[in-house]
């Protein structure tokens, strides 16, 4: 089997970055799967369209369902037959953004959105869930600097609740119930010496 | 309130035919809308076209989420308002679909779908639910003679499960669980006179 490693924070946090980081480094040695989330397969990026389509509003049960649903489409189609090959598989976003966004911050309940998750993940689990952590202050300069005012900004960042310190706090709560698998990383550094931090949890877990 | 009056039972079972016969009649007297599912608002016809795509390969998890997405999407966008304003909303299919094509035909296990009916019903109830039961063969020969062979069938229709008697099965199963809103009706004879047997039924329970 390979390993499901995950990248989880509010927009801004560095994500991104940080997939593509781990990526080349880990492409010297492995074989590895980039995904994003929603997304990865045909029948998940049309589910994307509709999540990101600033035209249609969406209602909040609808939008945790979509997301189960584009999920539960990658985990089958992609992600378990990957691992099972013994793949790398790098997600950018997966279950825990599911659980603040739509569970916390979107109030839905955590037992609707634990119902949800279960149906999109069957038994899988990710391997390591790196939380990339930083003050609200500095994703809101980093999302600001990217986009350039709001010109450019999906439906997701244009939600007030982003930055209000809710999504952040809600990650880290997550956090200190599974610490066996989520690791908090200071997402304040400059991204290769966050980069470099993230390789050694992967080596102390003997993983690369 | 208006009342929430639902059609349901496997393909060719003349489910289409009856809602537009209790439209016209609706129609003299009252204001109807009318909802066919999975669709009936831009995020739920959007929604249709991927479940409804030959190209697509939809997991049964992926299809359980999506159908439920949809149906989320239209209770509080459309069917909610309209009851408030005393609407009569007439839905080709409904919540019993789910259980039955997922969690009976997909053997999808009825908890995950009672869990996710309820995300996207919240505390909705159907006012009352035709069960239009008729033998696996003449459904098949409807359909035959409709589509021509299978040309123009769609994805849900070319599933062979539709007519091995599973589906009709579970509906009647269902129907014995709730008999207070849910009538079985035979739709072997003409259709005038199963649309007769309907009005009756809405006459009997003071509706029309």
């Amino acid at each position: 089997m390979g390993a499901l490693i995950v990248f989880e924070g509010g927009d801004g946090c560095g994500k991104t970055t940080q997939v593509q980081l781990l990526a080349e480094r880990l492409k010297k040695n492995h074989q590895i799967l980039l995904m994003r989330e929603p997304g990865g397969t045909d029948v998940s990026e049309a589910i994307r369209e509709i999540l990101l389509n600033p035209k249609l509003s969406v209602k909040p049960e609808a939008e945790l369902l979509l997301f189960a649903a584009s999920r539960a489409q990658l985990v089958r189609e992609r992600i378990i037959p990957a691992l099972k090959m013994g793949l790398f598989v790098i997600c950018d976003r997966f279950v825990e953004s599911t659980t603040v966004y739509q569970g916390i911050a979107r109030h839905m309940g955590l037992q609707a959105v634990e119902a949800v998750n279960k149906i999109a993940l069957g038994d899988l689990v990710p391997t390591v869930t790196f939380l990339l952590n930083v003050p609200c202050q500095t994703s809101r300069q980093r999302i600001f600097l990217r986009n350039g005012a709001d010109f450019g900004l999906d439906r997701m960042e244009r939600e007030d609740f982003s930055f209000d310190g809710s999504i952040q706090n809600g990650y880290l709560e997550l956090a200190k119930q599974h610490p066996d698998r989520m690791v908090v990383v200071d997402g304040t550094p400059d991204p290769k010496v966050v980069s470099d931090t993230i390789w050694e949890h992967l080596k102390a877990r003997g993983l690369v």
